[in-house]
């Protein structure tokens, strides 16, 4: 589907309307321009507020994570998925704290949740494409069929939490090892590579980065030049979660419904869904800046600036959510403040 | 009055906490700190929500305004009170977004606010000191006696505020040229030549630049000695209503209620609350970065990193409103994300 790029006449009325302010000029600084560009999304001058925000967090196991590429064991992953349902992770209490709403999703999760009850289990894994995802320096990461299955979900998904009243959307993770796939997709989409994008995750240690590295090197040279066609890149270095993530992402920006992109996991998917199909991006800004290499590349080369930098690397959408009030800062200026002809000043 | 350090045995039980979440060590990055640091301020563990959160507006004119330091004429001093009084202003608008409280006093403006109706005027011109400072290149901004006045109705301000249940304080400013004493303020405290620490205020061109930089190194040069001592450096070169500010910062801390910084303004008077008693930037936490050069170095002086660098240069209190969220994040995180040890993973 094509996208249409956000309104250009309201980013020019919006501008207009940030020039009249009864402030100085340009002294809003960059919420001025994240208020323009939420206008812009919605066509709409002043903006409505921020006041129906959606996050979803997309889950799922890695091969790659039994060969030394995280400080934590794979059974994590399950477990915290259990620690959003009970709204107690950092996300959670962001979310609750900035009024988000929060869906997990076992998109491809390495257990089957049978603990749980079916209602919940049922909503938990309705979009499930399998067992973990390939490690992706010896196997693909998905077939060809696993991966067309997750990008459908994503998009379903997006459209469910936008026929639902979604006037923005987040994207989140959870999965042990999850970095390593991610870095590859971004590796692969900006032709870099292995030692340029890879950071430390939730925090390995030297020896482990090296080997980190190296299998990021091998998963590229595996894939070879079908890193040059986006889904490809996905079916071969990705994961059933990162390609869902990826058609959700391109999906809010098919329906004119403006992102906030969280950290590597995110943002290497908003990259992948822009060379999907180029201009998704211009729905997309950037929550903040995570301490992977991997997603400051991805955000320079989709020209986003991040609107906060707090050294978090939690991952979840935690750094999107606490980004959340800034960007509903912006559009209460535009919206809120006098304009200078109203005062007489 | 001494000031007591925020508590060593919160700080050290909240960073216990910290790391027993059920989060990678490290991954709340500089959330985490700021987390720790409400904890060791209020001596609890986990910090108690920031619900009271209270903004008190200096406003002021200045001397130096009629030699050509603004880009804006001193009426508007006046004008921006009345739309702060109306809820029209930008930090008006930050405020209602995120729920702080705005309570904006006529300390030294040059005018009389006689059309304010009897209640709202008495209110606004309680603390008054006098209409307008001195022009701090020819004479002294303030006498000894208005100096202490100020000093004295900034105190009470924050006994009020903290009284009435304010959980944490912002100090904001309003007033044509009064970036040009605060500048000079930090160039005291610090030991600076004007022209490391001026800057375009609210956009200024070069020339004015140039004439705004000659004009705080006379000020300096005329205040000589007197720089030595923080109050008589606010006699020399402040104003009633940054000295106000400084009462009020110092008073915050004195009473152990932790402070949100806002720009230059706000960070001027905390410079010089914390030297007039030394210790009081322990109960402060930065805002914002402002894209004065005053304000960063005065920040590097009291070992402060803002929590948002967005550009901006509103002044009014607005970067600390926009970031009180930010500060709600990091106790959210830290009161409500489960312990590991809770989770048994």
């Amino acid at each position: 589907m094509p996208i249409t790029a956000p309104s250009v006449a309201a980013r020019t009325d919006a501008a207009a309307r940030l020039a009249g302010l009864a402030t100085p000029p340009g002294a809003l600084g960059r919420l001025g321009d994240a208020a323009v560009w939420v206008a812009a999304c919605q066509g709409q001058v002043p903006p409505l507020p921020l006041d129906d925000v959606r996050l979803v967090i997309f889950a799922g196991d890695h091969g790659v994570a039994a060969h030394g590429v995280s400080a934590f064991p794979p059974a994590i992953t399950g477990a915290m998925v259990r620690t959003f349902l009970a709204g107690q992770a950092g996300v959670s209490a962001l979310a609750r704290a900035h009024g988000v709403a929060v869906r997990v999703l076992d998109i491809s999760v390495d257990e089957d949740f049978e603990d749980l009850d079916t209602v919940r289990r049922k909503a938990l894994t309705a979009h499930k494409v399998r067992r973990g995802s390939g490690a992706i320096h010896l196997e693909d990461a998905l077939t060809p069929a696993q991966t067309r299955a997750a990008l459908a979900a994503g998009a379903t998904v997006a459209l469910e939490e936008i026929a639902a009243g979604a006037g923005m959307l987040i994207s989140g993770d959870m999965g042990i090892g999850n970095t390593t796939p991610a870095s590859a997709l971004v590796a692969a989409g900006l032709g870099l590579p292995a030692a340029e994008v890879v950071g430390r995750g939730t925090g390995v240690d030297d020896a482990a980065l090296v080997g980190k590295t190296a299998l990021v090197e091998a998963a590229l040279k595996r894939a070879g030049d079908r890193t040059s066609d986006p889904v490809e890149t996905l079916t071969a270095l990705g994961s059933a979660d990162l390609a869902a993530a990826t058609g959700y992402l391109l999906t809010a920006a098919e329906q004119g419904v403006p992102v906030l992109l969280d950290g590597l996991m995110s943002v290497a998917c908003a990259l992948t869904a822009d060379r999907i199909v180029p201009g998704a991006a211009a729905w997309f800004a950037a929550g903040h800046r995570s301490t992977e290499p991997a997603q400051s590349l991805a955000l320079d080369k989709l020209g986003l600036e991040p609107l906060l930098d707090l050294g978090l690397r939690l991952g979840e959408g935690s750094g999107a959510v606490a980004a959340v009030p800034v960007l509903r800062s912006a559009v209460a200026l535009l919206r809120d403040v006098a304009l200078l002809s109203e005062l007489g000043i």
